[in-house]
């Protein structure tokens, strides 16, 4: 089964990042999970993109947050972009540093802090190629309906 | 080979979206293009969706844009959100409404007006599983730093 | 009486969504509160806003919200929009994504957290054609200019 | 047949406001269209507001826009704002003095220049108790339906 | 000596605004603080403003803030801004509903939550007027200036 | 009678600038028209601050705006800060580089490019001590208020 | 003398960058510029920044602008970011792209747009070591100072 | 060697500034920490800037921030702008008033609250001409890609 990449820039990312983790633990997916800083480490960031052998890399990077954008500049493997939350603008740097790439260096871009649809879209992307894991996708949206649904029943009744 | 979705929620959008799908005519990519509405024709979207066979969604919206998050939330195969650019707030409408999705329901979003790049994007995830486009993608990598090479040279004949 | 359907796109908005439920049990409206997701419980949103019966829908929901515009593209109903907080951009996301509808599908949007507004507005419209409801918007309103003039007179005897 | 006031805070609002004055004449929806002003015509606006015998207000305005609030001061009828763009902050500043209304005294917001969307959302508003005018809605919403698939009909042979 | 009308639109921006109450209070300028809201008690805010004999009003209000807009609508003498601090989006909205006046009705606006600076102005209004009020805001100046010297003569002890 | 300075950071501002000054001429105000700039003529501006004799500064300058609040770094009387449009991020940086001003430096800010508010806020404060000129403030309130109603007028022959 | 590279990410830069070059040539300096991007030429732009011996860099890139940050995680030289205006959001994603890097690895930021900035920023970091060019920034401040004070008396004459 | 100037507008700077301060301790450069307001103190900043012989000047303010900006008017001296977090608007204020300096007049803006990186930048500037100092910038470049390395070596550990 192919491989997943989570990067993250900071140390101090690693409470978010890890409910993505999380997601991809579940799946069963198998995964590299490392700290590579696209200013302060570009070498060993290079190796890992170049000799890892993933298939998906999900970035995390905060402020003005270019490591997605590095690691597009050494592959075309699809490259999910996770703004990381700042204290000062709230991420919209972290964001726009993330999304809006200049033309030809594509990346795709999950909400501030969203790290588990950062690795469901990763799953999403592998399941086209993996029919057992699309069905758990579909299993885990269903999960998702019935948690609502649930929800929804317990309001009713406190109603 | 796998089908692309170029879906619109507006004839309005065909001018920007067209750059995207002569990315993908030029990869010799199958795809359908349609202008579908989250909000005027949801039936049909729906129907779109459920029955196309395509593995990648392009959603192309702008102002409040729930074309993308519609599509997320009838399929898991991947959705690539283009937000549009509008004429009051430059698109951060579009953008803010395409990316931060809720949890569980991944969307990946590229920059505002960027068709290349969701198309080039759309491509990165057909070619995890073609290695025929994947090469081709490394090749329009190449061609654009020869690009960009090329007019780093005429700048300097003109110093 | 004709019914207010309050809805929330995410259990987690209840302590926001209350305090526009309190306005509508003051007032002796009758209203269906429920948790129905525009993304994680697509049909069973659609089953109870063609079915319900309900003369006006809110609708609370974060981020990229799209609960409102949903439930517009099914109904020409009168939509209320609920933009929710967020902890990363303020709310600007949920607010630009609830009112920057497209043509031809509006929806009423009220201030960020407005829950009570939210029901203050449904009343509102149902009061047109209920002449003892409009009176009894009226009398909440004259209270309200009392209750900033009685602040105001504990203000001058504390000066 | 209950009216509709159509107010403009500048004679300037004209091009965008006509739009939706449009829309209630090809409903037949009796108006009042007046350009009347919260900070230089205080006392007209007034006299206009308790004396006119409107159901529903939209009330047009730009920039620090107060006249949507104003008029929900002197009434409890629903009030529709139409923000009008502007052109230094693109009509964030009107769309915020329209939509964050203090607790207690409700607007219903609509999006930027979306004049048509303002008096679809009045129409709505009446059809609550009008029947014919809600067999109108559903007619204009099936039209609009029918134009996008007619629009994607043409871009099908175009392909 | 004339007098400053301190206007608050909500009790609950007493905290912000007794900052700026007491500099009226230090420099010995008669005052009136009152509670009135431009939506909640137009009427005793008009009769206020028509009858209070003020020279100079301060108006402090949050969200939609409209109050600075109404009393400019009913006098043509200076009215001073005071945008409230918000929750949700940080004060731009108090900012951008208080500055952005339109034309021929101007406000004079402060920074956020800049009550001091809103009393301090209404100082410097009326010591145009008042050679002896001029003399104390010279002074006060001079206490800011000693205050930051003497903050410097610290830093550089402990260094 | 008074003077009122109208002091421009750059002389492109004078198309925006010049219709403050207008209003000025109307009213019959004396008046000093000075382009002086914070940065590049620091002394000239300090010596016209000191030793021009004028009550009121008018300080209109784009982008990182300081004008304004430097000239209330060197007196204590009224400055109106007049933010200029700027072309990239719409006079949103000229505005908050003016009134977002530190405690104790008061700066009396308008909206952007709003040069007529600005002058009518320097004769507002100068009427404070000048009934004729009050007077003509009154008259000029009332012109506008003419102004609309006659508006208003001719849009009802039109419909 | 010490040399300054000027890169920009896109030949379509050229017009706004090419003020900066003209500064550059006005003073004498030498320089080097070279259109190089961080992502579709990392390779060339990490030879040249490791080898061409420039002193000072001024990185001109747009949009998701990591030019800057790319540069400066190679060498520990002085890198000046110049954001360059976007059509969507008026350059505000190039600017926090570039200003908000991470701790560790400074960049120095000019306004968006601002060549001439970034190039006179270039020559006051070599003026440090350069008295004759310290002197040319010197006199090339009093000429600006000598235009506004022209264009002023220009206004007076005029007025 | 050459000296650095740190000068904050306000004494509540001094927590987020000392971090910088710390830093140019460590690498054993001297510096002249000081509170000196643009505003409050102009006379003693004036006398400070043009006395005291600093080749780099670190300006930390916050809000409508114009230290920077005040002692680049003063100087042709490199000044590097430390924009400081605000609690209404993110530090946005802070940044916009310090980055976009008028044509001519530069200032070297880094991220709001970025003290180290304001230090590490003057250290950068002065590298140019201590080849003592640039060793000492290598050394601590690796160090930081040392810590990133090891933290990636400890999360290998924990997975």
């Amino acid at each position: 089964m192919e491989k997943v990449a989570v990067l993250m820039g900071s140390q101090s990312d690693t409470p978010i990042v890890q409910e993505g983790v999380k997601i991809l633990q579940d799946f069963g997916a198998p995964f590299e999970w490392r700290i590579l800083s696209a200013h302060r480490t570009p070498q060993a960031l290079k190796s890992f993109v170049l000799e890892s052998g993933c298939s998906v890399f999900i970035a995390a990077a905060g402020k003005a947050a270019h490591l997605a954008g590095v690691i597009a500049s050494l592959t075309t493997r699809p490259i999910i972009a996770l703004p990381i939350l700042t204290s000062d603008l709230g991420g919209l740097d972290s964001l726009l540093s993330s999304v809006q790439m200049p033309k030809g260096i594509p990346v795709a871009c999950v909400g501030i802090n969203a790290a588990s649809n950062a690795a469901l879209l990763a799953l999403q992307i592998l399941a086209l190629n993996d029919p057992l894991l699309a069905q758990k996708l579909t299993k885990h949206r269903q999960e998702q309906e019935s948690q609502v649904l649930q929800a929804d029943l317990e309001l009713q009744r406190l109603l």
